[in-house]
């Protein structure tokens, strides 16, 4: 597989994650809206790109690592966009998080321009994006997934082929409403213990130290013991999440009770001033 | 502290925790309603009594493992229970799963035998057990559970000292809604998924690969990936462990809006013939 | 039938309620804890008892209207209870609103006695009860039923048999889960439409002009119109009485989302301060 | 005013109302896509016509009542439609229920026609509107409104001028979740009465007699006697109007904990195959 790869998006994910591609010997072009968060990865070697088009004229498989659909259309179909280049041969994957529909109607607008396209959202946030430990959701056909498997384990110690493009999508939005689950839980099981006598430290220290221990908890340890909330995943960003995920489950028509119930406290939380918070905030608002 | 230790209870959870203490060197007298469960653990050296007064007479620690207060009522107050021997200077050890109101008043009736009186509910099931790598959830006071603390570190790898009596139960109802709601979330999003197209094998391969993974998913995944449900812990009792703590809820003021609506769902799950399943089985109650 | 009765209890129900046994020409009997609430009731023509005891001797049927079991346990088999004067062939009416369990008891304790034991809690509250509407929830016996049904139609405008005694306290309870989901239901509506926009009044015009219009609200319209609620049925009690129903569900297996719901509001309601307003508050929970 | 209307839409609740218009000695002209149903109404002295076009001409306020936005898309802006027509000073009616968006986007639409736009849902179904009884929810200038007074006072006992076009349809969502909650509600409540020993008809006749009464219920009596359910309301259009209250309470941020878990049980009497059912069927879902 050609070694030329451009990133485009250099947020918090994508600073994380572009150096391990350069690590492995590939020839990195990388493009951000604002130059200023490109210049460390550039000081390692990467090439930098004026615009998407430029950037896609760099690269054979070209990564799009975004906030979302308003930036993709941007970056994608906008004045100088990706779709200005001759795309021809080439392999998009976005690997930004999206709804599974979202992800279908890009692949079909880029049909007719020769691009392959795959989507491939991760499980995992900065610190394992750091160490490259993602774990990437791939959707997209075999053969070509096949042929970017090594690319993404620069980036991810796993790559799971999910099916059709939609189907990483769908799988990240599972994953998401876990994640919500395990969080919420979390916090109704300090507030339940504090109220019965029980200091939140041993509560952590028992549920740390036991089956239900997982590197989510880990990673929250230090806001749980402060409650303080510095932002890693925006408590408004969860409750969006799970708003979709229920909204797809009233169309799948899957029973979700619990889901429902946290998407409430999540946006109850937002309502309280609590969205710009990590999304571990929203035990204050059971208070 | 003296070195003999009299185990009344050789259940699931009693078989496994025994022979740590054996092997770590006590005088063991072991005791069971049904003495067939005892031979094992006689082969190995250990004492059998015929009844719980005479299991209180051989030792010096009395530790209770037992399925609840009815047991624990007949065991310790009941013909030839505990408390017909001379409990003088002995520690009574109560590991099994019970409300903090039910230990507090064990606490208050053995208080003119002499005996001091400590709980100790574990975080951990039968394979933990086995391994002696329980997590110890200790309530009473603080001299006698630092005495107790080498006895403990046979069966577990962490003692917990809670606070009082009452407050080891009260923590072990905390990891118990955690605990439902973890499974309960799992089996939401299962469900979802595979209504999304995705295959059940394939969620749990990210689940258990990225930061949501635990020792709990990872002791229950050949029943989530078979969807047989072989007991472990009986769903009816998780049912009733979830009602307990929601009752706890509403007398302490605690909002625990997800643990209403799991608790719900589990007790549905044994309306629909479940409640002799693992809990795992609570996605079926989902279909 | 005899026209000897004799009315336990002159709090708001008992005083609007007896004045319509009186003039429907029986010869009525009061007792009350607090003999000043009896004054009224005495200078229209009523005897005043002492003692339950004496009020049990000077009555053919004896009529509970009291708080609950705590005072029923006083007032029946206290000192100078009921159950010291002979109570062969006397019929004893608890229209006082407990759990069916209870009923039952009551039933057991009072066999010996000679007693007919008749259960009879009311749908309504101190308006219907001036005005002599009630809808009286019986169950007892049927033959003993009978003969009370004049008696109960000077209170009430509508005698239900629910069947053996257990079914009224049953019926008072089913009607209390309907009573708190309307009220939940009218503030949470009210709060939707006043974010989108609508006044409170508007709100409450359309819903007293329309099929959902009855006389829970029409009763509770001013309360709901000035956002002020002085009790008529105090909220921590709806609060205890929902939790009550979601029990009886857990036990029975009925599945019931919207109960379960509603009672955490009612109880979140209590922790917010609002449990001696009326029970129409529930909304402030929701700002 | 102009005593010239047309009526589109001749639908179960078109047929209703229409006749009133007639009655009240207007000059109607009505519309249906099937001719057929406007037979009964021409013989009765209405002029039909053949498009919405030619309605158009023949009114000076011209009433839509149709089943949501996609036949309004084309009555009013397809081929023939409304809008082909001179509309400069008449009166444009939407009575069907949609969402507040969509009545905001029709009036922007239809500014620059010259037409007023005014929106004018309802509370109440079949047989209210036969009997002229229906509330008609007003959105729009005071001054149109006014003007209107009398002809919705031929179809309805009330007019409610809710504000400006929107917040009609915005009343009309807030009296379909409560709506929804009292049939869940009582479904619930029968559903446990039944469990604890009570008939259905018993308890129907405590609810009906007592201060939660009202005319949905008597309405419904016969289908909740029967447990049988022929279709006024379909179940599955009850689901889809809960859940755009929800997702409304998700954008405006309204707690409404109630509205979210009755909707999931309608959706999921959608998905155990209720969908075309009426909505009072709902009960069926918690077997």
């Amino acid at each position: 597989m050609s070694k030329r790869v451009s990133f485009l998006g250099m947020g918090i994910m994508g600073r994380a994650m572009a150096p391990h591609i350069l690590e492995a010997g590939y020839e990195l072009t990388v493009y951000n809206r604002n130059a200023e968060k490109t210049r460390e990865i550039a000081s390692k070697g990467a090439h930098v790109a004026a615009t998407p088009e430029d950037a896609a004229k760099s690269g054979d498989v070209l990564i799009c690592m975004l906030t979302g659909p308003e930036a993709l259309e941007d970056v994608v179909f906008g004045e100088r966009g990706l779709s200005g280049a001759d795309l021809q041969g080439k392999i998009i994957v976005n690997m930004s998080s999206v709804a599974p529909a979202y992800n279908l109607q890009l692949a079909s607008r880029l049909e007719e321009s020769g691009a392959a396209f795959v989507e491939a959202p991760v499980s995992g946030s900065k610190k394992p994006a750091e160490e490259g430990n993602l774990v990437i959701l791939a959707g997209g056909g075999d053969k070509v997934l096949e042929e970017l498997e090594p690319l993404f384990l620069t980036m991810g110690k796993k790559v799971i082929r999910c099916g059709p493009v939609g189907r990483g999508a769908m799988m990240k939005m599972a994953i998401n409403i876990l994640l919500g689950t395990f969080i919420e839980g979390l916090a109704e099981m300090l507030n339940f213990g504090e109220k019965g006598g029980l200091s939140r430290d041993k509560l952590l220290d028992v549920v740390l130290a036991g089956p239900l221990s997982c590197d989510l908890f880990r990673m929250k340890e230090e806001m749980l013991r402060n409650e303080e909330y510095p932002v890693q995943f925006p408590l408004k960003h969860m409750a969006k999440d799970l708003k979709f995920a229920v909204d797809t489950a009233f169309e799948n028509g899957s029973t979700m009770p619990t889901a429902h119930t946290i998407m409430q406290f999540y946006r109850r939380a937002v309502e309280l001033g609590f969205g710009d918070d990590d999304f571990t905030a929203v035990g204050e608002a059971l208070r």
